[in-house]
Formats: C-alpha cells, structure tokens, sequence
C-alpha cells in the first residue's frame, strides 16, 4: 500500500522556518506521509496567486490530503476549514477565504465541510499568528494518519464557504479588456479567462500602454524567432503572451492585474 | 518502525546544488531516512539567525538527528561536532560555533560531545571548504543508520563547547533598550528577550527614530485595524511588532541589531 | 531493498507550482519513488550552469534515475531523451542540450539513447511549454517504477547527441586568460580548467580590470584573514577566488564568463 501524500502549499517563503515547522508537525502525526511541496513562493497574502497555482498542481497529484496556507487573515474571523470532495474523495485543509474551494472546484466541490478552528488537534500556544503549525498541519497529519474529518472539526454547511472571485474579462464592442492573471517565473503574461472563440485567427491583436501589437499565435516558444512575442495557450490552460527566451511582462511592462486589451474581430 | 529523521538547516540557499548534495550523501548512507529540512534560507554566516530558527522549529521534530550547518569558520580552527541530547535522545551535528548549543538547549543541553573533525567518515577532499557534504551529511547519515557516535568521533568535554550569546535587553531607569533579534518574511519585528513582566498594560510604548508610539498589544494581527501597528507575543515566543497586513520592519525602518527603546511604565 | 531514487535538477524556480507538479507526477507513477531535488535555483535558461551543478551533484547521489531540466528550447526542435550510463547504470532524463551529457561524462557517457519526444507517457496537453511535466517528469516515473527505456522511446544513436562546450582558458606567452565559470551564492569566484601545473608558487598572480594582485593560495577560507582573498581548489574541483567572510566576485567586481588573466610565471 502506498504512503499517504500531503501536499503543501503556501505563502510562507524559504527564509523562515515555517515551512519545515509544518512538515515535523505531519511528520510526527504521520510518519509514514509523504510530503509533496508544490511551491511556498506565493506572493505573501496574495491568495488570487496561491489559488491559480493550486488549480495548475492538483490535477497532477495523486490522491491525498492538500494543505494550502495563504492567510492574510490569520488568527481573524476567517474559518479554519477541511473540505472533503465528491471526486477522489481528497481533503483539503486551509483557511475559508476561497484557497481551498478554487481548488476543491476540481473534484466537484465540497460535498463536506468541517469548521477545524478549535479542533481537538489544535496545538496550544500563546500566539495565533502560526496557524499552519497550530491548526492546519495537525489536522492535515491526523487526516494523513486515517483519522476522519468529523473527529477533527464541526460539520459546516458547505454552501456558506468563501468562494474567490478571480478577474474576468470585460468585452465592450470589438474590444475585451483582459486582466493579467498571473506572471510566471520566466515572465510568461497569463490573461484572465477569455471564455470566447479566438477562431482561428493566425494573430491576437492587442493594445497595452497605448501601442497596438498583432502577436503570432502558437502552440511553443519556438514558434517564432528567438525575442519574438507569441501568443499561446500555456500549461495551466490560459490564454498567455511570452517571448522566445525572454520575459515577456518586462518588455510589455505589465503586472497582475494591469488590463490589456484584445481586438476581438 | 519509523523511518529515522534528519532534520537540515543550512545558510546554503537555494541556488547552488549544496543541499542537494547533502542529502544525497545522507540517502547514500541511510537509504531509509527521512530527511525534512527547516530552511536552507538563513543570511549567509548568520550564527544567530540560525540559531533562532534551529530553536524554533526543533521542539516540532520527531526525535531524531538534527544537522545544522551555519558555518562561516569553514576549513578554519572550530571543530566539528556531534552532540547527544539527555532527553530524547537526540543528535545534534554541526560546527561547534554555538548554533547548536542552542538547539540542545531545548533538550537539556548536551550531555556528551564528539569531535568529528577526523571522523572515519569523513570524505577525502581537496578542498576544506564544504564540511556539509565532507563531515557533517556523512556523519549524520551514519547516526540515522545506527551507527553509535563514539564510533564517528572522539569524546571531548561538552563544558568546553562553544556558547552563543545572544543580543539581550539592557533597562535604564523608566526605559528598556531592546535590540531587533530577528525580522521574518513578512517583517514582522522579534525583540530580545525582555524579561519583564509587561504586566496588563494594554498598549507597548516604543521609541525608534527619534518618534514615540503607542503600539496597542494583542494576540493576533487582526487585533487592530489594516495597516495599523500592533505588539504580541509571536510564534516563536517573543515579543514582536507587526503591521495588520503590512511589514512592521519597513514601517518602523527597522533591522536585526537596531535598538528600540520600550517605555516600562 | 531501498526505494528507487530520482534526483531533480532545474531552472524552475521556487516561486511557481512548476517543481511540485513534476513530483506529483512522478510519484503517481512510483509512490515508492524517494526524489531528491538537487537545486532549483539555476539562472533561467542556463544549460552551462546546471551542467556545473548537476556534475558537482551527481558524484554523490545513490545510483537512480537523473532527471535534468534547463531547457531553454523547449517545444522547439531539440530532442527530448534518456541516456543510460555504462557505469551504474544511471538514467539521465530531460532535453538534448548537452546538461545530460555533461552528467553522464562521469559515468562512461551514454552506452544507449532513447528519443521520448513522442514517448507513450507523454501526457497529452494543449501546450508544448512544460515538458517538464508532460513529458520528462512520467518518464523519469516510469523508469522509476522499473519499465525499461525501449519502452519509453526510440533507441538513437548516442553518437549524435548535443555536447556542450564550456568556456576554456586561453594560454598567450606568459598569461593564461581564463573565463569565469561560476560564482556561488557566497560570492565564491570558480574559474575554468586551466589544465596547467601551478606547482608551488605560494601565489596566484590574477590581472582583472587593470589591477594586479598577488592572491595567496590556501585550502581553505581560513588560510588568510578575515576579509582577504584566498586561491583554493573549490569543492567542484575549480580553481577558484574567494574572500575569507565576504565575496570575491563583489570585491573583484566579476560575473561568469568574465575574463581574468593569470600569470604562469
């Protein structure tokens, strides 16, 4: 039988030792989990990226328990929460501030949920400005170890859970403004949900600060000339602009958020 | 039976292969151990931030070895180290600089100690500049494997170890001069140890910079209003001034070292 | 029996969910798999670099499947491969740039190659920007799992892979002017293989920016005071420069590929 796997995402960095707190805190519940970091560089608070990193990551991983931790709230109103979905099933383990169901949406929801804030497992401690130590990775280790979610926390009606409103395009005419959504890395512009046919036009036309730019569309870097812009579909699925071994958010000097326009005809 | 534990800490970062060397020299010797590693992100040579964090973060660890490697007196005259816990036990192995009396510290101190500096498993190297990879992975790999530490070292006098003095408070009359101990990822600002009791005032007054404030204490960030000041005991267990979703370290122009004064009464 | 090992090198950085996907899919394919991430830290797109790193690594990694992804070109018409080594054997998987290779040199090179471009693990994905994940992430799984290379490609002729080329010393009369090859994150200098006895001269004699200087040469950090420069055999094996507690590539104002001129007698 194969170990348990936790997945763990945060915002918690690589300077502190927040990360490798967690992983003693499961390790020590589950000695047998395996631990699969998918990353803990997310802008600190910004819970718009953790979710977009969390929806690319979980399709890729096998069944478990998921731990997600960005929490500007932390120690606020906002719930400490596990859900459990229809699909797998799999458990994720989080603050309610809308990390989680962005990724539960996946596996179809939440068919349950489990308010964890004074959970049996919740470390005691002075302070409540930890609680991926305190409340999250104890619940997520004694998950890992088979313990059910209903000796963990109280049954919340599901459909009060905070759902994220991520960006969305805008059309007005020939034209939708398309927020940026995310930067990669690499410097690969991804766009806000299009939800609309591009056809198959062999260029998007776009407009940013003011410059009107007709960018090949294609399916790899390659497809055009080394510091060329290309337009493609990227890994997560979105509509994205990159150039060809080169950042393309420098040279279009947008960020998240900024607003591009698309010609849509 | 549970996989041994290796818990790493390093200053090496995350750009050069070192860490990954180290565990690959561990997993080489002990092919079931389970390595979990705390940060590799200290400021380069920085003893005492290592130390804060090795202090942190180990009473969350299942028992096991603990390596720590901040190290700026590679190659030179410190020596390096095994040192056995009373309670556990527990092996901590790393250079004799005081990063890892610390750790002990929390487990009794250290009731024997081994110079390992001529360990029989040490690698043969042309350079003397990667004790990590050289001294300390081999010999914490073969403590996971069960090999005895009177077998990897010699005996030494655990009084001669040596110890880390930390920055600490000094009061004169009304007010306490605190030097900054530490700063995380998200700037919040960790005090030296004050050693007072702060009694039920309900608000911490500090001066820093030539200003006076009036810092309300709470438990919690959301104790106070976004972007507002607030002093509470933090994760760690000191006395710390945050910004409600802000960094209190550029707030307040503070770094590590900086002395702030606070008003006693 | 040990689990089966896959070591993890890349330029993916830590800020995206890239590293965390290829593991989950690796462990999808063999849960027993233990992955050991040697750096994620390479400069983007930089084959010299983690070639540098993965040949420092690989030395002292169990034997196991290497998988290697600095891929500047990916999606364009470079090979995606697995070599296996004569000696081991070892697997190395990821592009044909010639970072596999590099590793592979330490093992008596590639005795087969196999092309897993259009390999039956490949996962099907609008995009052909991650292959990471869709394609050298489930090899390396599979090979991990026990299925053997023919299986998972077409056999090509080792022969005609990619090699990378390194910078080199260039010897005119009594000066060698040799590029630098690295620098590490402690500002540590390594300078190409000058392939050249320097036999006992007590000091290296280095011309950069003008300046000459006379640099002692030692074995460790330690051998000059504090603040001072060092010549020293690096733990790669490198001739290198360093400042004892400080960085020689700040203090000589160097990057990689810079040229520094050595004098031979």
């Amino acid at each position: 039988m194969s170990a348990p796997v936790v997945t763990f995402l945060s915002d918690y960095g690589y300077r502190d030792e927040f990360v490798g707190v967690c992983h003693g805190v499961i390790a020590a519940r589950c000695p047998q989990a395996r631990i699969i970091d998918l990353t803990h560089g997310i802008d600190l608070g910004d819970i718009h990226a953790g979710a977009l990193a969390l929806r690319a990551a979980l399709p890729y991983m096998p069944l478990g328990i998921h731990l997600a931790v960005v929490d500007p709230g932390v120690g606020g109103d906002r719930r400490a929460v596990v859900l459990r979905t229809p699909e797998g099933p799999r458990f994720l383990v989080g603050p309610d501030n809308g990390l989680l169901l962005a990724g539960a949406s996946l596996f179809g929801g939440a068919a349950a949920a489990y308010d964890i804030g004074n959970s049996p497992e919740r470390l005691a401690s002075g302070s409540r400005t930890f609680d991926g130590r305190d409340v999250f990775a104890p619940v997520a280790g004694a998950l890992a170890a088979g313990v059910g979610p209903a000796e963990l926390g109280e049954a919340i009606d599901p459909a009060g859970l905070v759902e994220l409103e991520l960006p969305a395009a805008r059309i007005d005419g020939d034209l939708a403004f398309v927020p940026v959504l995310s930067i990669d890395g690499y410097g690969n512009v991804a766009l806000a949900d299009l939800d609309l046919d591009l056809g198959s036009a062999e260029a998007l036309v776009v407009e940013t600060a003011g410059e009107q730019l007709s960018i090949p569309r294609g399916t790899r870097f390659g497809d055009v000339a080394p510091g060329q812009l290309v337009a493609y579909v990227d890994s997560r699925g979105a509509l994205a602009l990159a150039v060809n071994g080169g950042s393309a958010a420098k040279r279009l000097g947008l960020g998240v958020d900024d607003v591009v326009a698309v010609r849509l005809r």
